[in-house]
């Protein structure tokens, strides 16, 4: 945990923001994974390479290090052989468990430390969004005034203990003991002073907010800014960013997000949610070494966690687990589901109970509407999935141009500037009008409600309305002056928030995007709700409403027009499809609008799938060029391994590898010098280029190292990667004559055959390229050595699939639009 | 279709009930899948040999036929060439749709066939379900009477126009419309001759009703006895039983559930829901070829129809989704997941529009209980886990230990006197407690409901209750007399039904175990909840209470226990988890109660993988011995490929091969006569056997009959497994010299090189059977070939791996205690 503290504030230095694109750098053949070298090889010599036990338990397995993974930074992991390392590392322990009761108990921790790790994360977790809840709330509350008394009261606590509660004209609370800025300046008198003073203020203090985010994630923290989902995918899928999930990053996102929401900018908290959550996962897996030193065991744990973050924003932890798995995790066993469903579970609960809504409530956008959806209804539901669809291709579009272009200019170096201003112009913009002066969660919560008797609210004018149950107002109502006001203030609103939400997401700040579309879909569906209702009430007898509507009685609830616009939109930006109708009904408890929630859903994705191929999280992944494959997309081209393996053979490079019995320790030397690779193929002869396994080259340095101080005159000797028991098996075994003979006569041969594995992966040259990302995919490769009739002829790494695949759709767009 | 039915047919003569046990049949070295030869290859050559295309995006793929999957009955399917066969149609299909208009068309209709394909399958498994449901209501009350004016109403229905409506003791409908047996019969005066009369009428019935579901059964269709549900994993995870999903299958099983449900039997409607879907769905798949004539593509569709099964079963759609994917479905892409959504949906909907529960409500088991749930109860709902986890092991050990019994003994061969000899005693047992005579969804209704003003049973007796809102009786009570004799009545139902349901399970009538493990569970759970409460009541200041209880207030809600207990006994018996726990909130639509939920079922899982590993499907593949691959458990043992492979060293056997050039016609025909392999390897030579590719049986003997028919003189001349392009490009490869003389002097040089696979999977003989296994689940292997530096050395097929793993784990039956 220490190193990951170093890494992020040495990176902070010199490279301030995100600066990993691996196809950026000149790629060597076969291991362009192997870039940083930080001469930390040296320092972890823990590999006892003459171990030479013939015990099948361990020979088969693998001769490397069995408690420490270790991996460079921005290196892709090996996810077949972090596994077995991991079962094997358990049969031990199920091995010695007989010995000793203290081994006994050994076992049962590791068998449990699973579920008390997603505890751990689950709580802390919950902890975690409740404390920024809180004090989102009262930040946020500070840009319109102070609770004199007791300073560290958001308005709402302020005003519990006042008997002289108000309301003003968009449901707020006023009290006595509350004093917005002009108050506090001695300006009492509302007027034109008043609004510019709580104008200024306002200006003031959202700056403010938004340049110490700004300089936070700037200084302590560059990962801290962003969502962090689409990193979070890359992480999933099996690639090693040092410090994105570290304490610094935690702490920093935490502090940033709760400013960066403060001050009014057009963002979310909802995502980010889930890098902190994954922030906990990471730092409590260190607890457990079963996790903590085995990478593709961790991502178990994060998966989990990624399902505690959507809970704990939404309290829906189904949803979450869904989340998890369909957007995020890549290798979701079936125990990560149960794991990652109770992890989000106590997630939701500790939130829960620390109530941070002070609502009472477990349901955060609760709806309880009075009157049923129409079947009609589905026409305005698609309408509202088509414009989310189009609104979510607009916005992936302008959004990526935007970053690309702040990326390649030189306003990419003015970052705190960019934020300032944007803070500064966002605050002058939104002020005036209520409906973007609240907090969007906020604006969401008022626009999903069905008016009550007691909103004084201009969205809620309609003078002849009756009322329901004394409570809501149901029937039938022409709209009065307000609503069209509101409705002219509502349509302001959307195109400010459209237009600002474009250039905010990607700032230097903590940022999600869930709300802010959310938003923008509530205010759309709530208008062309409101539209409908009126239609109906003025048409009644037209063909569409007269099955539903009567004079007497309102069948339109714009409310749900709400909701429903809000999955629409959220659907066409991050294209999620049932864990989005699951956190959209969990997130208003109403199991009876899973079918006007999917219908815009399903619109929402169709239609946005016909501009973009995937959703902005895909986006930014490719934008930043991280090596994500993604195994949702079908891979539905014709070429075959031969066309992607490395070497090539228009090139003239050739492929580096050892021969079994051969080689010299010079020839071994000079290779290790020569090259690069982190993984060197054996083949039985160069004549016959039989694969017969694969050596890691940190294994071989240190086993060359550890020969050398050993003994002299060490360049001619023989170096043989044959175990000694091997020669003795296999009858059938070509080893050609000369060899066989220096073998005998010359004394010094030194014997490194336990350090190869002779279970590499091996696919012919005519194999499709299908079967082989397939293959990738499946199993978490990392590289796959290409044979034709046995002879070796070339590898495949992870990152040249992906090129291979980054070049075959560009080259053949037109396969984008097709749903297989 | 029509090839379904006959296979249905002669069947159900010769093999009458489940005969297949592939474990049974001599396995013959290589190729134990290829079992049986009904010759119906000759009627099948569509494949022209002779197309020497050297097309890229034809020949890469494989020289296979197009349209046509051929799989003999009880074989295991290959996913990875059925996946690349519907890859590669649908590349042909989009070639050719710039061709013309039309094709276009056909093009947009393949894009949609899925969602129109799951459309029809949620439609008809909705319209299927509620035609079910209202027929088991008609034929359930005929029991007990008839609507003597509208016979074909049942009681409710014909109560609905009734001025005179009374309830009895158990809140039935009473009606001078509605005559019962004795009033049919004369007898108005209720006495013992009148109880008599109606017991022997019950009795009559039931057995009636057994009869005719276990003829129809037998005769008609012997698949559509059981849940259906381990064979329909087994066929999703990649096997083949011939009309089990077929016509007949849906309609005898629908018909026999009405008739066994009614009888009165101890078994459940719910679990075959999910065959009868995957019927519809099969049926459904033939309309479109993409899906009908792909096994692995039909797959898709299958599970989609899981997922309806069960949403139509509990008007449940996300936790459907969520029990195919966890519980039934072994591949399960990102795209069916939304599919199989859609399909829960309309399934739920179409049930929910039909109504045929009659009640109004979209959840089955509505609850809403006005207390909430205090954290001591945790306690009690812990203890249901344990007791349902106790109950799930004894119930799977004698359910299998007495279906053992039945196979092995007489007993199998009197199927229908079994049936109707346990029809008969259930009757007699369960008809003079008023607590089994009713269906047993009824009881759990009954149970899970909170005791209201106008509840006359027995169970809600009582005297001192207050009541809250004017309806529920949720203020303190201490139990009458009444509630004293309903504990007695619901202790022996549950004895009676715990017992009975045991000898049930398995009988050759279509029969769910999900209603009746409910039905156990919440008379538990409803008997420890009526403890808690009155110890609660009685010992306000105990510790335990003191937090939450008061005198004045009551704080136990005994019918939350019975739907916690249904949850944990469920979980015991099934081992699902997180489907389950979202069933059971669809089902009573309590988003409040998921943490009681979750804490029974987790408990009840772990108690439970105590004693048994798996849950009673699993339980039952491994007694019916089917060829499932569970990808679920890990594989955790230490083997190699080459304990494995066949042909094993230690025998005698040599492997079958074909070598590349240097094989004549006698020599291949000889081959094909002496060996029975669906598949042969093909080697560079007999000295060299470097794996060059794979050839199918199917093909080759084609192309030989072609030969035949075309040539004369063929017994010498060689044949040739290179296609006439090979040649050219490789220059690496070896011929020896005798073959290449023979290749250019003789004519009579048959290239049949084109049906030569040059893709086949490799593995090393060192490879850990870890990442074997792995391969297997994860690309859906049905062979893999072993090498040992490029030399062939054996062969590994699925059903190798099965035998391997069942060794493994009998002989090591201590592992199965750990959860890793």
């Amino acid at each position: 945990m220490n190193k990951e503290y170093n890494t992020v504030r040495t990176t902070s230095n010199d490279q301030p923001f995100l600066p990993i694109n691996p196809f950026a750098e000149p790629i060597t053949t076969m291991s362009s994974a192997n870039t940083n070298h930080h001469g930390r090889d040296d320092d972890m010599i823990d590999i006892d390479f003459q171990n030479t036990t013939n015990d099948r338990s361990t020979n088969s397995v693998m001769n490397v290090d069995l408690v420490n993974t270790h991996y460079d930074d921005f290196q892709t992991i090996d996810w077949l052989k972090d596994l077995m390392r991991d079962r094997f590392r358990h049969r031990l322990l199920r091995t010695k468990s007989h010995q000793s009761f203290f081994n006994k108990l050994l076992m049962y921790h590791d068998a449990w430390s699973g579920w008390l790790c997603v505890l751990l994360v689950g709580l802390s977790a919950g902890v975690i969004a409740a404390v920024i809840d809180i004090g989102t709330n009262w930040i946020s509350h500070l840009k319109h005034g102070i609770c004199l008394n007791a300073f560290w009261l958001n308005r709402e606590q302020c005003c519990w203990a006042s008997r002289q509660l108000q309301y003003d004209n968009v449901n707020s609370e006023e009290c006595p003991e509350w004093f917005t800025w002009p108050q506090v300046f001695g300006t009492y008198k509302k007027g034109a002073g008043e609004f510019l003073l709580s104008y200024i203020m306002y200006i003031f203090w959202s700056t403010i907010f938004a340049t110490f985010a700004v300089l936070l994630v700037k200084v302590f923290a560059p990962y801290a800014c962003g969502s962090g989902i689409p990193e979070i995918k890359t992480i999933l899928g099996g690639f090693i960013i040092r410090g994105y999930l570290g304490k610094w990053t935690l702490l920093i996102k935490s502090i940033g997000m709760m400013c960066a929401t403060s001050a009014g900018l057009i963002l979310g908290k909802e995502g980010p949610f889930v890098h902190i959550a994954c922030c906990c996962g990471n730092i409590f897996s260190y607890l457990f070494p079963k996790y903590g030193r085995n990478e593709a065991k961790k991502r178990e744990i994060l998966s989990a966690a990624a399902a505690a973050g959507v809970s704990v924003a939404f309290g829906a932890p189904i949803g979450g687990v869904l989340f998890s798995l369909e957007e995020v995790s890549y290798y979701f066993p079936y125990k990560t589901l149960w794991r990652s469903f109770f992890c989000a579970m106590v997630g939701a609960l500790v939130v829960r109970s620390i109530n941070p809504y002070g609502n009472g409530h477990d349901i955060q956008f609760s709806i309880d509407y009075s009157v049923p959806w129409a079947s009609f209804e589905l026409l305005p539901f698609i309408l509202l999935g088509i414009l989310g669809g189009l609104w979510g291709a607009f916005f992936i579009k302008t959004n990526i141009w935007w970053c690309r272009f702040r990326k390649n200019s030189r306003l990419g170096q003015y970052t705190i500037f960019e934020v300032v201003c944007l803070a500064l112009i966002t605050a002058i913009i939104i002020y005036p009008n209520p409906y973007t002066r609240m907090s969007m969660s906020e604006l969401i919560k008022r626009l999903v409600s069905q008016c009550r008797v007691e909103d004084m609210i201009d969205l809620c004018d309609y003078p002849n309305a009756q009322f329901y149950n004394g409570k809501s107002k149901g029937s039938i109502g022409l709209a009065g002056p307000g609503v069209h006001h509101a409705i002219w203030k509502l349509f302001f609103a959307l195109i400010v928030q459209v237009v600002l939400v474009t250039f905010t997401i990607g700032v230097k700040v903590p940022s999600g995007l869930i709300i802010p579309s959310m938003s923008i879909g509530a205010i759309t569906g709530r208008i062309i709700g409101i539209i409908t209702e009126q239609l109906a009430i003025q048409n009644p007898t037209f063909i569409l409403f007269r099955h539903d509507c009567s004079k007497e009685e309102n069948c339109v609830t714009p409310a749900l027009y709400a909701i429903v616009g809000a999955c629409a939109f959220l659907g066409g930006v991050s294209k999620m499809t049932v864990s989005l109708v699951v956190i959209m009904f969990e997130l208003t408890g109403g199991l009876n609008y899973i079918v006007p929630l999917m219908a815009a859903a399903m619109t929402a994705k169709w239609i946005g799938d016909g501009f973009v191929r995937g959703g902005i999280y895909d986006a930014h992944i490719e934008l930043n060029g991280y090596p994500f494959l993604d195994n949702k997309e079908e891979f539905n081209f014709t070429t075959i391994a031969a066309d992607v393996m490395r070497p090539r053979p228009e090139q003239s490079s050739s492929l580096a590898y050892l021969t079994q019995n051969g080689m010299t320790f010079l020839e071994v030397e000079n290779l290790l010098k020569e090259t690069t690779h982190t993984l060197y193929p054996v083949v039985v002869t160069r004549e016959q280029p039989y694969l017969v396994g694969q050596i890691q080259r940190r294994d071989l340095q240190i086993a060359l190292k550890s020969q050398k101080m050993q003994r002299f005159r060490l360049s001619q000797s023989l170096i043989q990667f044959t175990s000694s028991s091997e020669t003795t098996i296999n009858s059938d075994y070509e080893v050609d004559n000369q060899n066989e003979q220096r073998l005998t006569t010359n004394p010094e041969v030194i014997r490194i055959g336990n350090l190869l594995d002779q279970a590499p992966i091996i696919v012919t040259d005519q194999t499709p390229m299908e079967t082989v990302v397939d293959l990738f995919r499946k199993l978490g490769l990392r590289q796959a050595f290409v044979t034709r009739n046995g002879r070796l002829r070339g590898i495949i790494t992870k990152k040249d699939i992906l090129r291979h695949v980054q070049q075959l759709t560009s080259s053949n767009t037109e396969t984008t639009y097709y749903d297989n």
